[in-house]
């Protein structure tokens, strides 16, 4: 089977996000990963188009009970009905993590990814970061600057 | 978006639910309409293999909260990790439903796309049957004898 | 901890469904059963008011994802988010299901039920049969008549 | 209905998290409040001994599909079968969310409540922060030193 990523951010986003997530779509397009993503607007709508720029498969797995509100891009959505509980499904489901941006619900899907454990979590760009009680940095996520190093920080590509 | 029908049947089953599946799959691709199933095997292995013999792109809803188990012509695994809660994810994603054969878990999908409304929901084949206290058949149910029958009645390709 | 017995039944049901579910969350309260429900109307509604009778320990477990619709007598409302796929909730939290009465949420919990396996599932009442290919009873659920009777046949009283 | 308060943290802490998580359950069960936790060890098991020691109502919303490894001090277990998918439940079944304590899991919950919004969401202690990309704290949790102060600023019990 395909090697899968997921794909995280924020339905509403500026446009350095957006074009963060184009290209991170269209390059795991050109590699053959099917994205997993949450099907919505901003960071996941950018994800979609820019694997549908090269052919790319993309599941979208929805909020809501129907297809509803599903983006333009998709080649599949998963109407899952579980709300916000369908984080966990998203990050269940790569091999890798990818997160760009910073909201409520994409820190709920990064910690959830760490929380799963054994795969590779990258955020990308000027998110949120977790600093603990002594003000340091709280260890484990991976960074990137670039669509490029994300893919390969994930080390699914040696 | 393309058409999506989800599939559903028990993991364990006989030959000619096996040829049934298949040949659901197979129509299904050649239609251009993406399969949902739980992924796993028996009616859901055949269903995929079917849709797979036409490059058609067939998504396993896994119970499991990893990949383990997710059959081989599957072309995107959803490690929902949510047990049997997902055959409401599964039910909830298809534009019709249609059920093969009988086990707990597949009468529990049958169940919960009549639930849902306003979707086809088809038996094909020797199902279980409902009856009221008064032994009369419960309606609502679209039955088929052949797979071709099935997409028939689902109403989806008029 | 306190024996837990789930109850399920349709939002919409008849004065004798609910006659029988008021009962069975009587004689559940008074054996210091907790009582799990979906949290509604009908049988739900019903049983509930039977075990606050009792001042017994009442849970519904809500489709929805705040506290609305949710009914007068219950202890603890645990609002999900989840849909239908609350059903899979309710019934794994039992240590007996009992199900009384019929509609396609309620078969799906019966269903559910059985597929989870290794509990007793009592179906109380006038509800649907399942029948296979040949007009034979499927095997597995336990009948009862009355609501004491369905207590006694959980086997969890012995 | 009485007031539910969710109480999240980690299965594993340290003894201050432990005193000040029992102290919360302590106080919630004197006010009435139902607590809703995830009912394993650590602040979960912490805060159910402190409900209990006052005799009120704990709830575990528990990640397996059944009732093991529910602590001895809950009223309820609610076996999901969710995995981590269970944070959602629980931050949606309270009035208010208290976190204590820093873990991966935790930090889902503490956003998953931020991403309902609408209710508030209080950190207790030396937990993990966020700031943004400027090194700003990110807006929208209220902090507390004492659990006195966390009920307080739940705003609760003007």
């Amino acid at each position: 089977m395909a090697v899968q990523v997921a794909v995280c951010g924020p339905a509403q986003c500026g446009e350095s996000e957006r074009a963060l997530a184009y290209e991170v779509g269209r390059l795991l397009a050109e590699r053959g990963a099917v994205v997993i993503c949450g099907g919505h607007g901003g960071v996941m709508a950018a994800v979609a188009a820019g694997a549908r720029s090269r052919d790319g498969v993309v599941v979208g797995v929805l909020p809501g009970a129907d297809r509803s509100g599903a983006g333009p891009d998709l080649s599949v959505a998963i109407a899952t009905g579980l709300g916000q509980a369908r984080n966990s499904v998203i990050v269940h489901s790569g091999d890798a993590v990818i997160v760009i941006g910073g909201s409520w619900g994409t820190l709920s899907e990064l910690a959830l990814a760490m929380r799963r454990g054994g795969v590779p979590v990258v955020q990308l760009g000027d998110g949120w970061r977790l600093v603990d009680a002594d003000g340091r940095e709280v260890r484990g996520i991976r960074y990137a600057r670039t669509p490029a190093e994300a893919l390969e920080v994930t080390g699914l590509w040696p």
